[in-house]
């Protein structure tokens, strides 16, 4: 699905997820993702529901991980470009830990580590800076924001937090966006995903 | 979350999902779930995302896995009793396998085999006589199918598929119920289910 703006743009969506406690260095194990990866399952959940159809990917979407255990890392799965990339937590999980073996890059500089999948160094704030430069739109996830409308007008930016709330370094870094809501009820985050893709979709 | 009918009755909401290359007996291991367990991690997936929201649980949902691999076995979690299952894929399959280990009850008999895990012989069809024999309301998911409204009226019943179609003799036994669309593209079954709770959420 390709969307195109009123000026022919292509345009697309994004989401930013926090991982406050999954390494971005070092090593972890594939049969302990809810546990030593620090709850990496919630982002692995995130990345299937982006970017993944029945039988297909949404080729305009990307999600950028941020990784924050032990210093800070970023990867960003491009639905435009995945290869190789299977919807199951496990498989995805054998990507992320491939690439949090790897030396992180500088910040700013994002390195392809496969198909689809770069890093870079760096954490929310250089997501967001890179985001303005591109003149997106962005959006926090909260069940206590205003109601999500239907349509796209720009690329636009959905930041969500894992199973743990933004911290107060991120609130403020957030605090100049404005805030949407799915609903009063605090939902998984792939979930949360799901509807916005749902309500986007507008059909 | 509780939902009253007009009548002062407990509503609640149910999914059955097939698995149909999902082995019903003998094992299979927890790190090949998209493999040599035909992909279970599609039904994993339907269950964390019917029951479980952002630290809490789905009180009035339960999901029932229809496992069609080898024979034939039902799975059913009860969102009202579940004790111990944590929302990440391997956590669920943990918890699936051990079922699968165990002999298969009788069609119709639902044996306890952990709290708000329950088993039984049989497959779809006798899922479909038991929702009916209780007054539900069932509902097929169906990308074709008319628009899913607001509200509930009475427990709400969706049946759905994996990664694979309905098969002949499940499309014979669905083709009395209504279908239902939540819109024209064929998403994950996981985000159909989280599309069907915030739209019957209606919040």
């Amino acid at each position: 699905m390709k969307w195109i703006s009123t000026w022919g743009e292509h345009l697309g969506r994004r989401f930013a997820i926090i991982g406050h406690d999954v390494p971005c260095k070092g090593d972890f194990s594939l049969n302990d993702l809810a546990g030593g990866a620090g709850r990496l399952d919630v982002l692995l959940r995130a990345v299937n529901t982006a970017l993944f159809v029945s039988h297909g990917i949404r080729e305009d979407t990307q999600i950028i991980l941020h990784l924050g255990g032990s210093g800070s890392r970023r990867i960003r799965f491009d639905g435009g470009k995945l290869r190789g990339v299977h919807p199951d937590e496990r498989s995805i999980a054998g990507h992320v830990r491939a690439v949090v073996r790897s030396p992180i890059p500088p910040i700013g500089v994002w390195s392809e580590h496969s198909s689809g999948i770069c890093h870079s160094g760096g954490g929310l704030a250089q997501t967001l800076d890179e985001w303005m430069q591109e003149g997106c739109q962005i959006l926090v996830m909260d069940a206590e924001g205003s109601p999500l409308r239907e349509g796209i007008e720009q690329t636009e930016c959905f930041v969500l937090s894992d199973h743990k709330p933004f911290n107060e370094d991120e609130m403020s870094l957030l605090s100049r966006f404005g805030k949407v809501s799915i609903g009063s009820q605090w939902l998984q985050g792939h979930a949360c995903i799901a509807i916005v893709h749902h309500i986007l979709d507008g059909i």
